[in-house]
């Protein structure tokens, strides 16, 4: 089998450089890239293998264990994991199973500890099960997305405070009669950050003095959800709010198209705020919390990558960035 | 290390069904599943380890290939293809690149060929860099999914002619200036799926006399890209067509948004019909042509499968249902 010493000779280049030019990390000319690709072709050249995972005992694959990616934040915070993962040459296996489902208990019981990987990336672990707790018995390093991480390394933003924030500028605008999309009010368990940001939006109401004018009502936290939860809020204009806090952008892009399929217009006759800076927010030109997905994947795989190299070091717990970016749903109220 | 032979003991079963229960295939009681999950724990029992995998040669891995899940097709058909592949107890191995990339080119030329798949399942490749020869060269069992198969097994609806029935719909409510919202006018590189779909379009116009009517109003295929496209088309309303065909429900619902904010309504004065049934097409009343690619990812890796059983079986193409769903977008014109 050929090396990266073979592909470098071949290639006239150092051996630096050609791990540069095929591994995509640093800088390397374009020149320079496509001869060292060049060789490589020629020499059947691979750049990692069976033989190299022999070798150092790693298996070069880290697993991923998060819910089925049909929302805006998972989707973007797996392209952010498999970003640095394939600049790193590290393989990302995907465990994308259901919370609450037989499938996700036979994946802690009967699957992950059976797997060998270098490390694991859990999102959006739910206390409940004690899933955090089962997933480090596996022995492997870890890293948890979401703003549960009893005892792991964690990436989050502050759920709490993000709720805080958006609930205090529509106070600041002067609003009183403020509703929050997004509990749990069709039955299903929220998760664990939703709950945090209704405790946020909690949190604000009663530092307002607002909490007697506090009400949540239930929604699922996607687009259908807000539409359905804020057109039944709506309908009666005698117990209309004059604004609305989203669980998530996705909520109040759904109470957004409500407002408007009711002829109510947005931001005159009710504010809107979310949490997210959706990839929709702009098109809907809806003030929010914004925070990013794509890095804290970055930063996961970051913070798994220390903790592979040295697994006794302390646990590190990143607070990621969230500021309010305000839009044009949010006005004073009439 | 424990076997099945030994779960199956513990808990007073035979292999077969200690082994269903552990696999989540076929029928187990709840009663007979708690027993064995039990059994299994109390012997620390794993369902399949490097072990297996040296025993069999294989190692029950599929690689996936697919650009960043950021749209729903995208998310429903990982979501199929992670549950079958979890149901036969197989790894997903995860490439998610964008397409056209430095990236994907290094995942074509330097990665896939070092890694030991048992199969790979290639979705939404394009012809253009001659992708799935590359991939065919790696010498694993592939199966494609989306339009573009060349000497491979594949699963896809037929894209041509889910846009010609989306138009033929229009036409026969009576609808003669009609537009495709979709086509390749901001510059990029349309998918090959999408240029079939425009195809369909121009292929209905053409059968029913319109050709000289056809437009093409070149759009991004996301709810973003059938906004902007659609608010600049509906602008002047001496040109304004009657009826607009999005490429895909992302763009069709960016359209019907555009014409709800410039005051046009839905379907009296606008016809709107798309392509997918996306999870929120119900919410917008949306007239489309239904697929299930959630179905389509377990269709993939049933032939995967087969594929890895017998290698020299014959390539199957398997062409997923398509049937026109009408809501409330579409009505004769006035």
């Amino acid at each position: 089998m050929s090396t990266i010493a073979d592909v470098a000779a071949r290639a006239g280049v150092s051996k630096a450089t050609a791990s540069r030019a095929l591994s995509g990390r640093g800088y390397v000319s374009d020149d320079t890239r496509a001869r060292v690709a060049h060789a490589a072709r020629e020499l059947s050249y691979v750049a990692h293998s069976s033989a190299t995972s022999l070798a150092t005992g790693r298996t070069q694959t880290v697993g991923v264990v998060m819910p089925p990616v049909d929302r805006w934040f998972f989707a973007e915070l797996l392209a952010g994991i498999q970003e640095s993962l394939f600049a790193l040459d590290y393989d990302l296996s995907l465990y994308g199973v259901p919370e609450r489902s037989q499938t996700r208990e036979r994946l802690l019981e009967n699957v992950l500890p059976g797997r060998r990987f270098d490390g694991i990336i859990a999102v959006g672990i739910q206390p409940s099960a004690r899933e955090l707790e089962r997933l480090q018995r596996t022995g492997r390093p870890l890293v948890s997305v979401g703003p549960y991480s009893d005892g792991s390394s964690a990436v989050s933003i502050d759920d709490t405070a993000a709720a805080r924030i958006a609930t205090e500028h529509l106070i600041e605008l002067g609003h009183t009669d403020i509703a929050f999309v997004g509990g749990s009010g069709d039955g299903t368990e929220q998760s664990f950050g939703d709950a945090r940001r209704l405790a946020g939006y909690n949190d604000a109401m009663r530092a307002a003095a607002l909490a007697a004018h506090a009400r949540i009502v239930g929604a699922a936290p996607t687009m259908p959800g807000g539409f359905t939860a804020t057109a039944g809020l709506l309908g009666d204009r005698r117990s209309r709010p004059t604004a609305i806090v989203g669980v998530c952008d996705e909520a109040a892009i759904g109470a957004i198209i409500a407002a408007r399929r009711l002829g109510i217009a947005v931001p005159t006759e009710l504010s809107v705020v979310g949490i997210d800076d959706h990839e929709h927010a702009d098109m809907f030109a809806l003030t929010t919390i914004g925070q990013s997905p794509r890095e804290q994947g970055h930063e996961a795989v970051r913070l798994l990558m220390q903790r592979i190299d040295r697994p006794d070091a302390p646990l590190d717990h990143l607070a990621a960035a969230s500021a309010l970016v305000v839009r044009n749903s949010t006005a004073p109220p009439r």
